[in-house]
């Protein structure tokens, strides 16, 4: 057996934390000796024990000169827990092979520095591809302290999230609104503008057995949204922030009564802030954030930079409509050279439907 | 070897006619003994000798009790050449393997019938999804006399085919580029509108070494198109259609003596009767039409139901902007349900770019 497949299986373990570690990273840990794996172990919780101690825990025979595989680089630093190069050190493992490293600034390389110094040998960037990708919430959040935002839209092979008429129910199939669902419950906070919410009054939890709804965060600068919206009506059940203007700040105290949080934020051309925005949910330990915006929203997030990841849902289906609305709306930009680029898109079937994932590549300043 | 291995063959063999037997279908042809292969051949061009007749002509010893693998049913017809089935019972062949049946209303099974009454065993679809996609284009032809459309368009990840500005140069890389390049060669015409003239001035032609242009096929119902386009100037060279309302016929003196031919139809609704356009196009041997058009252009397509297939470019990048345009405009449909209806699309990979293709389910009546 290779590095590669020992750190494939840490890899599935760490999975298994998904929505239940937040903002910590999914981590998995797996301890080989003599080509056995003879324990393993995931962070479950966040608050819980770390996927090292748990692995070294799990052992079903002294770890003593055997080589543990771990997804992220073990910490060196008191947190809600002890640090995992104390539990390494005393547990006399001999090797450590790591993913990705932890960018986290207490940890940094720390780690990795600790171990050596005390003659375990470090393998480093093993499957690190697919470590950072598993936690490319955590390593945007504990490097940004803001959330990573996930733009998702649904439309059209012909580039439209609604017909001409304004109908968008549904766009894609059973498969695809099940994956959506399935975010829901994976990103940490959802995001719409009170446009969306007034014009389909939706509810934005999860409705899958056992799911965790995300917080609701509504972007409604001049509190518009109605007491009557299903957003407010159950508030008291899912957590739920609406996000306004520094004028409609008066306007709130029926929204706290209804259970909301209320959260008056500085305008930006008669707009909620989008960065101040982000980096307030940021300091609230939102680590991430599905946006479900409409067309308008989606380009403000664009502009202001926020946006880390496209989720571009297609159906095999055409609309037509110069008068149909596409994902992206504002004024968009002016030349081809000017576009917002983005990574080669991965492409998964969900049904009849493609959904096309993209990173933004961030502009580099002039 | 598996009778799917031959076939494959015979496949590959029938594709090296591409963009030279039109509105023939591309044929292949394997002839086997004893697990060996003893001859093959393709039909390599318009009046040319079918890819049977090639195949028993390569054998490098008799093929009396061989297998004839071919990717069509044999014809039983005298077109420019003798039947088919003719050769192949003459050779002694003692078995045949087919692909697609032969819908052509002088074929349509009669070539499989005359082989069994005369005792020579007939295998019918194998490989025949592969065999009726090479053939995609002459299995519509030959069933409706009328063009296999293809409606291509680049976009945006946001689906947008330009800036709200305007610009569309380019939205694709150099690999979605040449596929375009190579599709001009591989249809027999292209269609665009006047207002695609007016706003790009293109040459529509092939500019792949040794490629064949399509014959070039402008919408312009009042003969709007400038003598100074870049169309009008090359069409000595290169074969152009301008396909006017009756209104317009008494204008086309100039455009005659540039070279270009002028076809008049009925309009319909201020517009060329794209049905119409299809059957004249139909009727002159063009079976297979690229269409780029502008949004009005592919929505007057869709609409008028002579669009089989749609070719998305889709590139990683985002425009936004709620005035940029989309690859399909005019009114659109209404409700959801009302959606042109594709199969699921395939995914090619080009570049950072991706090509989604998919047919246009029809619609049945109500």
């Amino acid at each position: 057996m290779t590095d590669e497949t020992y750190m494939r299986l840490a890899l599935e373990l760490a999975q298994k934390g998904c929505g239940r570690v937040s903002p910590n990273p999914m981590v998995g840990a797996v301890v080989v000796k003599d080509d056995r794996v003879i324990g393993s172990g995931y962070h479950r919780q966040f608050g819980g024990p770390h996927a090292e101690r748990q692995a070294l825990a799990d052992c079903r025979e002294s770890p003593r000169g055997a080589t543990l595989y771990v997804t992220l680089e073990p910490c060196c630093h008191w947190g809600k827990t002890p640090p995992c190069t104390d539990a390494i050190l005393e547990s006399g493992i001999a090797r450590v092979v790591v993913g990705s490293g932890d960018p986290n600034p207490l940890v940094a390389g720390r780690g990795i520095r600790i171990l050596r110094e005390h003659s375990v040998a470090v393998t480093e960037h093993v499957l690190q591809a697919a470590c950072d990708r598993l936690n490319e919430v955590f390593l945007h959040y504990i490097q940004s302290r803001t959330p990573f935002v996930v733009m998702k839209y649904a439309m059209t092979l012909d580039g439209k999230i609604a017909t001409a008429a304004g109908f968008s129910k549904w766009i894609t199939g059973r498969e695809a609104r099940l994956r959506v669902q399935q975010d829901r419950s994976r990103y940490t906070a959802v995001l719409a503008g009170v446009g969306t919410v007034l014009a389909d009054d939706p509810l934005l939890t999860c409705r899958l057995p056992g799911g965790r709804s995300p917080i609701r965060v509504i972007c409604d600068t001049h509190l518009r949204t109605p007491l009557t919206a299903q957003v407010v009506r159950t508030a008291k059940e899912v957590r739920t922030l609406l996000v306004c203007g520094s004028t409609a700040e008066a306007h709130r105290q029926p929204y706290l009564e209804a259970g909301c949080e209320v959260l008056p934020l500085p305008e930006q051309a008669g707009h909620v802030n989008l960065c101040a925005l982000m980096q307030e949910l940021g300091r609230r330990q939102i680590d991430s954030v599905l946006l479900e915006g409409g067309a308008a929203l989606n380009w403000s997030a664009l502009q202001s930079g926020i946006v880390q990841k496209v989720q571009a849902y297609l159906a095999p289906k055409l609309f037509g409509g110069a008068a149909a609305k596409g994902p992206v709306g504002g004024s968009g930009v002016s030349t081809v050279q000017d576009a917002y680029r983005l990574t080669v898109s991965e492409v998964t079937p969900l049904g009849d439907d493609l959904l096309l994932e993209s990173r933004v590549i961030p502009c580099l300043p002039a």
